[in-house]
């Protein structure tokens, strides 16, 4: 019996070119951007399906999402990777900053300081993360994620420093997706 | 014509059930359980599939990876997502920390800090990726690691502590994958 | 005239020698060891003398301390030292793993993660600092600090994990200060 | 016998008006102000009096400072304060940053993340404390500062990101100390 061969397992992800939402940047505010994410109108990024993340919510400063871990999220010690709970903080941060700009404002991450709580397994089903802005700024916005599981525990935190920055002028004022 | 359809993309990972490598762990020193995933005979973990990550070299309290970028690994914002230095950084210093442990003890990562020093992108077609522990210790681990662009310029650093614990007693002395 | 002479600052600190407060500390809880600090009882430590700090409430898992900043916790720019907010973030956070711990168990920082949000000055009278245990634990402690103005306005946030462990047998059960 | 009498310490700590030093800000380049710092010719600003700080050594993204640390320093547990360690780091990474900035622009910290490797005491009589750049930048710099024991044992090690910023224009621009 091919034992070895009943342990592979694979699983096809898949997405839209990035390039289809990157057309909408530079002209939309981060709230219209991420409000079109939500509603379909504006396909997620790549590495939201890889991580099978989905916006759930988004107002000025703060989002929602919610996160289903898979098998193939694990890490080699048998629970889920501490990388997926960094990806979706990374995430809830940099969307809860990019709600707060302006059309033609950018922002990047600076830094990232994850605190894991508590591991996460295939047990926690549908994780729920929030980004929250601590403090908005037109150089640095500070913001705060956190990671929930469905019975409302903390599994992990995180505290980030964004930059904002005028950015390019678009070369395409009215995207045509 | 049909361009929606042309930007969709997919792309299949593979790897092999985690509890094949797992059942090696509670009877291996880190470094044996790591040398066994850098020579193949340890399946690495499905996050790694995932991110494209590979070990290249463990010694006691050091640890080297590549990691190829892709469109899957994309944000919002038309760079690599931030998850996947993130992912890259908790897994070089969780590895430089478990390569320094005897069998019967475990680790998991307490925080992770991150510096994200430029943007990565798909032109840095492999990234190289370093972990090393700074003080080893019987209860708290510190390590550091950091993400290097092809050229050696740094992409992107962490600090990060790890509890050590006795981890439980083996089910089963002598694993037979 | 001797300007210079006029520009020349002294101020004068008091303590306790910190053996003093130290021989309470193996017996008593930490709710108790700071409700003593709170009420006079436990003299203060040294460095809360030289950074003007006050306990000025204490429960399990939350405490509050004031710090009146002053022209010698200066730095060269012009503004109060960043390290005046961090010694009274490492204070909080360490207070509030500390109230969580029965009689017997010590604790100490692993690690501190300080967000500087708006620079502190002299018209900052009067600091509040707040510390909160985030997450309690037998081996580790996660909690969260932050520093407000009197107008309530966010100064600086920190998080923090702590290491608990067992302490040595006090060589003293009766403290006779 | 008054044994409490016989615990009460006091310190005295001087220091030269802020404003003094504060004059040449304006004009000088950071390793200029840096260098006049170290020579004694700029006084060095009170919180160094307090922690009992020196500025040996700056270069263009390097500096290094000397610490004794002393029984005002202490914490309530019977060791230095992380306070101090904190404030050290902080001085490092400020002033590696402020040492590659040109007259006319200014820097604030962002962050810092500092990582306790092993607690100080009164028997690390001088600990030496190290700044360094790590990467430059026109809007963010990235540091990282180290604290060394007399023997070269880490102590305790920190990174943090500093947003550089053009200077509002000098009211003065001779300045007459």
């Amino acid at each position: 019996m091919d034992t070895s061969g009943q342990a592979e397992r694979s699983e096809t992800f898949s997405w839209t070119d990035p390039k289809v939402g990157l057309k909408y940047l530079p002209t939309m505010s981060g709230l219209d951007f991420l409000s079109g994410m939500r509603d379909g109108s504006i396909p997620r990024p790549p590495m939201a399906s890889l991580m099978n993340l989905r916006l759930l919510a988004v107002e000025n400063g703060r989002v929602e999402f919610e996160c289903r871990p898979g098998e193939a999220h694990y890490n080699p010690l048998g629970v889920v990777h501490g990388g997926l709970a960094c990806t979706l903080l990374d995430t809830v941060v940099g969307c809860a900053a990019h709600s707060t700009l302006a059309a033609g404002f950018g922002y990047t991450s600076i830094d990232l300081s994850v605190s894991y709580l508590r591991p996460i397994t295939l047990q926690h089903a549908v994780l729920r993360a929030e980004g929250t802005v601590v403090k908005s700024g037109s150089r640095v916005i500070f913001a705060e994620g956190r990671v929930l599981a469905p019975d409302g525990g903390l599994l992990a935190t995180a505290t980030s420093s964004l930059l904002v920055f005028a950015a390019a002028a678009p070369t395409q004022a009215t995207p045509k997706a």
